[in-house]
């Protein structure tokens, strides 16, 4: 490609409305604009990367047995009701009616459109096992989309949904496309984490998320150091054992702690440790049911334990008004006693005595409260996020956190969809059963960003070369000199003709432009060919990952090129 | 592929709501399912098509320069207000709000979206010519979907804009397009016609229209029996001279016609001949112009060319209530006189005379109505459709008709979007200039939809080899006999070593139900291996096309398949 016929569109400036990297370098490196909230034109460059992670995809998905089709983006309300999830799935979903008032979504996911196709076709246990995969665009309406193609309303998402007889052959095809998935990310060049994750909406018996590591990632992931547990933070199970504190119980004090904002500042005005001083929550779970959770004031509460822990579709923090209802308090100062709630209490307060609690009035904690003793509470259970230092539930060893970005997720979702939907099969003995099914997302935008997350420096983007718009960028120096501009045009045309994916910036630039560009858009080869050196027969190779400069005999160019993309392709 | 692994579920009948012969052949052969009305997920045979003609787009498109996009399907209604479609665009624009409450639709075209790109981007007649396309899902809301993937609501569609300086730059890039569409469809192995067309609800200065010839086309195509002329028949002049009828004015009678329906009841029961009796439309002209428009009795109105006569957004047939408002009558008697709207005359009403007339009364005629004398027409133009035998009006011959189905659509849209919505550029004297316009949309499911319509036989698709879901099937006849099984699986390998597109059917099914299956899924060649035949070490290869059957040595065979299939892509 010649960039001076191309559509490359540059910034030099950083987006007022950019937080994160990714998002950053991709409007700044002509990859995307933004048309809407959470809604992009994906620029030529942007395409060609999101076209190389699908290929990428595709590739072992085929591998592996899976079938691509193409689902509709628009999905009659009726597969949804069906389901059960038209009522229960919230604003994301972003419904309309069409010209004659029928109900419609724009499918999110879709578990619903696929398990109709395979109720209406698969008949028998014959025509099972089967996996069927699409690459498609999607839409969700959150609330605040962000971070460029991080988190947008409308994206590119590959989706997959096996289907088998039973569970051992639904555990199969989960475990084959855990291992595709893992091809998948290596054969994008990116360094990841397969982590235990929470089921979240999607429902279902167990799940795995795939995280591109990266000191920018917004998902925290807790691994084990001696052992290879992975699990992201919701789901991590805290399993430290409580102490019993050998202590006298104390009675209960009314103290007034005036402008103590926080559990800091409570301790400290109290002379206690931030643990002694316990967090009550007022939350609502599922559609109405008010409950409070007490956690030790050093811990994170974790929202997905509890709604696992009470089995409920969504766990929610109670409004004021709510609170105020429950507790005869304002937020801020909720506490057990006297309250009208069910309450639970995270493991780690089993053996806690005389601690800290709010006074279920403005200003006002209680000192020396005690469970049993002052209030009840229903149920202990695990409801903290882990830390570092936290013990591993496989072998012992200690927690450690990193930071990641999840572009992979899959699902064990067993017949939630098949029972719901009636898809069923007949088994060999022509009785009636329930598919059993999985599904398996990747972000496909989310990939290319969590790329640029990981790869990149002040200076642009570092593409691993499996995913660079162009492998190798050819910059003509000095318009001007004929030697330069043959030279240039002589090794694109050879570089073509070796299948290499070669990009010519033939505009008229200055040097400086065309560096920062090249360096901004992030090619893993660079070819410079300027004036002077080629006065010695000579052009420079650079190479962004590791900032190489290799200068090279002008006839060696094309050799040595081949020979460091091959390099490039099989470095881990 | 092994057909036992893959997902192709074939139908024995047609669909009932299936009319035309792409739709049922498409749903039988297990391309297409619907899931809602005009809203349809492609299995994985229906995919592969539309991938192959994406492809071939693809190609053609990069080979003339333009680059690829990809816009979002959701669009914001802020870019629809500039350029005013917002409000003009009928209820096929599905418009919607998001969780915000802000306005959106989903996009039928994208000439706001990609104007909105090139105005941010291009600044200067240095960045241009530039032409963007992208082959993108889209969203109609049709008023009766139907046809299969003829006439859906979510259809993938090419998009292309191309954006110049001046002009004669503009007309450069639509014959730059136009080259590459026949491109295209030539490489789709489709017969096809160039024909000018109306530029219809796009706007724009001038279009031509590419259509599938085929029998059971629903688009009439007009052509000229000695030169290369043709055109869609909204569009095809009537160019023959009208006559000066040589008779004395005479008087007007009123006549009771009680019970004649049709022109040619009225003609009859008065004794004159058709041609006599004319015919007066009341039509509403843009929002609220009533409107009367004469033409001759065997002759059919042309709504476009009265819409682009009279220079207004649309035409439609006036209500009853609009007609008893402007001439005092009812539905199927109007006549000229004594109404109070403009009246206009196509050409071939100007030198008549003595004619017959609606009496705006029911039951009603005049006989011996002129023109001038009893009531006076605003202006005489074209306005109705052309007929086989009308002249040339390039080189005099004889106009035919013909079938088709439109498949591709270019456009010379000039300024109208980059005046409304403010596509500057300066120019060499730093000039603000408006950016001059075009586009160019090809219906990707449309064009497999019509590949069939023009392909096809009782027994099912005859896919042209560049579009077939797969080149070769092999069908092993005999799954006990391990000779055939074993020639079955030797041939499917070596034929995918040559990159040959093969599907091996390998279903524990009989012969016939193979057959059957492959003459309806339409592969181009088929290869026979039976017990029988292979006791004489042969093979059988068919031809689709042709219906051929070509006996074969079984070593013989692969060189023999490839050689047809070389042969096959070199037809024409």
């Amino acid at each position: 490609m010649r960039l001076s016929k191309y559509f490359l569109p540059t910034l030099r400036e950083n987006p007022a409305d950019a937080e994160v990297v990714s998002h950053k370098l991709m409007m700044r490196a002509g990859m995307i604009r933004k048309v809407a909230a959470g809604i992009y034109d994906y620029l030529p460059m942007g395409l060609i990367v999101i076209r190389k992670v699908e290929n990428i995809i595709r590739k072992y998905m085929n591998e592996a047995g899976a079938i691509e089709v193409l689902m509709p983006a628009v999905v009659p309300a009726e597969l949804w009701k069906e389901s059960g999830r038209w009522n229960v799935y919230g604003k994301e979903l972003l419904r309309f009616k069409d010209r004659h008032d029928r109900d419609f979504c724009m499918g999110p996911t879709h578990e619903e459109v696929v398990t109709d196709i395979v109720r209406n076709e698969v008949k028998s246990y014959k025509d099972l096992p089967i996996n069927l995969y699409q690459i498609q665009t999607k839409f969700r309406d959150e609330v605040r989309p962000r971070f460029g193609l991080m988190r947008g309303r409308e994206f590119i998402m590959k989706d997959a949904y096996s289907f088998d007889t039973t569970d051992e052959g639904a555990e199969k095809s989960y475990r084959d496309m855990r291992d595709a998935y893992c091809k998948i990310f290596k054969a994008c060049g990116l360094k990841y984490k397969v982590v235990e994750a929470d089921s979240g909406a999607i429902g279902g018996n167990f799940s795995h998320e795939f995280m591109v590591t990266a000191e920018t990632g917004e998902d925290f992931v807790i691994s084990c150091d001696s052992c290879d547990y992975a699990a992201n933070i919701e789901k991590a199970p805290v399993i430290d054992v409580w102490q019993e504190e050998d202590e006298p119980l104390k009675s209960v004090e009314r103290v007034e702690t005036k402008n103590m904002k926080t559990v800091t500042d409570v301790a400290n005005y109290l002379g206690v440790p931030e643990k002694k001083v316990v967090k009550t929550m007022i939350l609502r779970a599922g559609n109405d049911d008010i409950i409070a959770v007490m956690i030790r004031g050093d811990h994170e509460l974790n929202m997905a334990k509890i709604k696992n822990f009470l089995n409920v579709p969504y766990v929610e923090f109670a409004t004021p008004e709510e609170i105020l209802k429950s507790t005869n308090g304002p937020l801020g100062y909720s506490g057990p006693i006297g309250i009208n709630v069910k309450i639970f209490a995270d493991n780690a307060l089993k053996g806690m005595k005389n601690y800290v609690v709010g006074g279920n009035e403005k200003d006002i904690h209680l000192l020396n409260v005690n469970h049993g003793r002052d209030f009840s509470i229903v149920a202990f259970s695990d409801f903290i996020n882990a830390k570092p230092g936290n013990t591993c539930p496989k072998c012992g060893g200690k927690y450690v956190i990193t930071k990641g970005i999840e572009v992979g997720h899959i699902f064990k979702l067993g017949t939630k969809y098949s029972k719901s939907m009636k898809a069923i099969y007949l088994d060999k003995d022509g009785k009636q059963q329930y598919i059993v099914m999985g599904c398996y997302g990747i972000g496909v935008g989310r990939t290319a960003a969590a790329a640029i997350e990981q790869n990149h420096d002040e200076k642009g983007i570092i593409w691993p070369i499996q995913m660079a718009p162009f492998e190798v960028a050819i910059l003509p120096l000095n318009d001007d000199n004929e030697d330069v501009v043959n030279l240039a045009e002589t090794l694109y045309i050879k570089l073509q003709k070796k299948g290499v994916e070669v990009i010519l910036d033939d505009r008229k630039e200055r040097a400086g432009v065309k560096f920062n560009d090249a360096e901004l858009v992030g090619y893993p080869i660079r070819v410079n060919i300027g004036k002077k050196t080629l006065e010695n027969g000579e052009v420079e190779i650079i190479i962004r990952k590791t900032g190489e400069k290799i200068s090279c005999k002008k006839d060696d160019a094309l050799s040595k090129i081949l020979e460091i993309r091959e390099k490039l392709y099989n470095e881990d």
